[in-house]
């Protein structure tokens, strides 16, 4: 479904979009808002997810817990429009900027981003970013 | 070196930093600038790598190609001062907020971001981020 790059330069610098899917097919994508910027979620792709995102501009993922291809939204109805896909530099990971449908949120506990919680002092706490545009 | 969740609801919405590795012992970071929300890098810690990045304020991550524990910045100088650090709902991911040191970037092949390649048309198109702050 995808080719393998050939060299280090190839993969860093090429025009071709060579993803290396780890040795369980899988490939770290993180998402992030279109509008705002803020993290939303990581999440995992195989080929076909990342397939699939490309050709219809909304986000699929694939559930480790589930093992199973995952269109974010199906059930939840939090769809996500990709606005963007960006790779990294050794295209093992995937950026995604994506306009959240539904009730705007990413997170399946309720809260905007999965990223809801900071470590102080050792401690987690609830503190959501603060909204900007 | 970190407790394990005893319960769904202790995972999602507890105070316990139970943070979730794989089978290979790493879990997934994600960083991002502090002062401008740019998604920098994803990359990996084992538990020694994220315990580092908590106790001394600087970013450690688990090179997986090398295996060792890796010190960003240590050859390069770009030393990543840790200014907050998030988990995701079901902790197997961690979201660091950082300040680029030494030449502010935070890419191996020059660019400030990992990300610096979209997607489009199934090609891979080099175009850093605007600058924001």
């Amino acid at each position: 479904m995808f080719p393998t790059a050939s060299s280090t330069e190839e993969l860093e610098r090429g025009a071709v979009l060579a993803p290396r899917f780890d040795a369980n097919g899988l490939i770290a994508a993180v998402t992030t808002h279109a509008q705002t910027g803020e993290v939303l979620m990581l999440a995992w792709m195989n080929a076909q997810a990342l397939q699939l995102t490309l050709e219809t501009g909304q986000a699929h993922y694939f559930s480790r817990s589930r093992q199973a291809l995952w269109k974010k939204g199906e059930t939840s109805g939090q769809v996500q429009q990709v606005t963007e896909v960006r790779v990294d530099c050794d295209q093992d990971a995937v950026l995604l900027k994506v306009l959240p449908q539904g009730d705007g949120g990413a997170c399946h506990v309720g809260f905007r981003s999965c990223f809801y919680r900071v470590v102080e002092d050792g401690v987690l706490v609830e503190r959501e970013e603060p909204s900007r545009t």
